[in-house]
């Protein structure tokens, strides 16, 4: 019998790993079928794939130690990867660029092995266990540091072509507008992510016009960060209030074209900014209106924030590696 | 037995038509399951829905009148249409909103019938016969009057929740841009359609910069329009070619946000402006890197033109129609 041979998948309790790779932490669970985590560890982002991977091999023990063994392991990565489990570009990482991540790992552990974008495995998670469950067609947007995405067509994750799709941060909606992280111009990323939120609060806050939002910054206007106006917007402060009006355009413009392109039945806010509930998803779901062609003759489709949180990720990487191929046994007689 | 019962579609040459509806003409052919057309006719479009179907049965006995008897009828109309058949909004005909077109036709013709999008049939009979044979993943997009498109996601064209996805003319991708056909701003319409063409050649031609398009709008730079801009660039006319030099930039801004969010095999460039070929290709490909992320380190996908014409549309209506389920026959026993 190969380790991938009968017993696995079909009507057994089983378990997997799923690991999250993050600029600031590497997040592993373990999880059964119904997406109940059942163990879970985490340990800072190493600073090069060997340590991440020596601390991934390190949580692995810890995990399997507490849940007992797993038949496979997903692992996402805060980058672009390809359908072969390659890491193409990780702005966030350093020396991940070109890395063949799925195979270094299958070798390190001796299980199977999956790896996607962080994105497609968190949006994964609240398919099957989240905010998107049982949806078919649905659009998921990660609004953090920068701008993050999935696609999910008919019930599933939608990949593209090349294991690279939804890189929603980088469409243009702006053509002359501010310079993204990446560079280029005019990215939705460039004003609408956590750190376009901050970037914001400080132009306000420059122009005296956000008292209450430069107050949690210690009182200087260039400290403004995402979560001082944030925090202060939750609190009702008129200041914060407005600025997120502001920002949930910004939003609303990027999320307005996905609706025009993919017409989803639901949209899922996930990310850090998704704490900010519906001090966010209110102005936001106010603005789609606006930059959806024909909204007057169709409904919008609900903006939801995701449910799982910042596990979101590892537990759909967990889910994705139950899902692979391989473990689900051989096929029924008659279709083989 | 019902009509829709067995004998249909399984193993047996059968034909359907196909109609494609626009703002000038109406087409129709009649197309075996090889997309091979039999039979074709065309009429001005009639300025009422009532007009329009009355000639489509007139179009239907003349076609079948030489082909022999179809078994269903597919329909494309230039508007929303949703999964029930039902036109949501037609800009560029009268009296279509909220007309629900599939069960009008079905009491008409007496046949089953599938009511889809232009672009969406268009693209279906360029997935079963022409540039994206073959293919899995492909962004479809129409340059004309305005600009349409369509997603095929894993071999089948992707319709979304409501069946209104791939309005690709109205995402925004400059915010505070030239105002759109439909009264927004920032549409990629607005810059990158064959009317957005003829008014950046109004433009050359008004500040003396296009000396060869305007002899070609007999000398009124105010008649410049996109086809004598497109005739020029294809005779090698420098003011032309430089015309569509920027044009292409702002065709790919648009295609570069949905190889970001969609990460297509290729990209099928249909509608009037695929007349020009090589000469609007070649500067859209040499453009596309500078709007899409990581372009340096993944390859682009193909940007072709697509083959079948203007008869795309109605050839997909009848490929459309010839898939429907009620036409595939019971399902094979030991699925039911």
């Amino acid at each position: 019998l190969s380790r991938f041979g009968g017993g696995y998948g079909v009507g057994i309790v089983s378990l997997t790993a799923g690991f999250d790779l993050g600029g600031t932490k590497l997040l592993g669970v373990v999880a059964d079928g119904a997406g109940t985590v059942v163990a879970s560890a985490r340990t800072p982002t190493g600073r090069t794939p060997d340590s991440v991977f020596s601390d991934l091999a390190g949580l692995l023990d810890t995990l399997t130690g507490t849940a007992g063994p797993v038949d496979a392991v997903g692992f996402g990565v805060a980058g672009l990867v390809d359908r072969d489990g390659v890491v193409r570009r990780a702005p966030n990482l350093v020396g991940w660029d070109g890395l063949p991540a799925r195979s270094r790992l299958e070798d390190l552990v001796g299980l199977p092995v999956v790896v996607d974008n962080d994105a497609n495995v968190a949006a994964h998670a609240e398919l099957r266990f989240g905010a998107a469950r049982g949806c078919s067609d649905v659009v998921m947007v990660t609004l953090g540091t920068g701008i993050g995405g999935a696609v999910i067509a008919g019930g599933a994750v939608y990949r593209g072509a090349q294991g690279l799709a939804a890189e929603f941060g980088h469409i243009t909606v702006d053509v002359e507008g501010a310079q993204c992280a990446c560079g280029a111009f005019g990215h939705w990323e460039a004003i609408a992510s956590g750190s376009a939120l901050g970037r914001l609060g400080r132009q306000w806050a420059a122009r005296g016009e956000a008292p209450a939002v430069v107050a949690r910054a210690g009182g200087d206007p260039e400290a403004v960060t995402g979560v001082h106006v944030g925090d202060a917007a939750q609190a009702g402060e008129p200041d914060a209030v407005a600025i997120l009006d502001v920002f949930a355009g910004a939003v609303a413009v990027g999320l307005g074209g996905l609706v025009d392109a993919l017409d989803p039945e639901v949209i899922v806010i996930g990310g850090g900014l998704a704490e900010l509930g519906d001090v966010l998803v209110g102005p936001v779901t106010q603005a789609l209106d606006t930059y959806v062609v024909g909204a007057q003759s169709r409904p919008l489709p609900p903006v939801v924030v995701a449910v799982l949180g910042e596990r979101a990720g590892a537990i759909g990487a967990a889910s994705v590696a139950a899902e692979m191929p391989a473990l689900r046994g051989p096929a029924p007689s008659g279709r083989a």
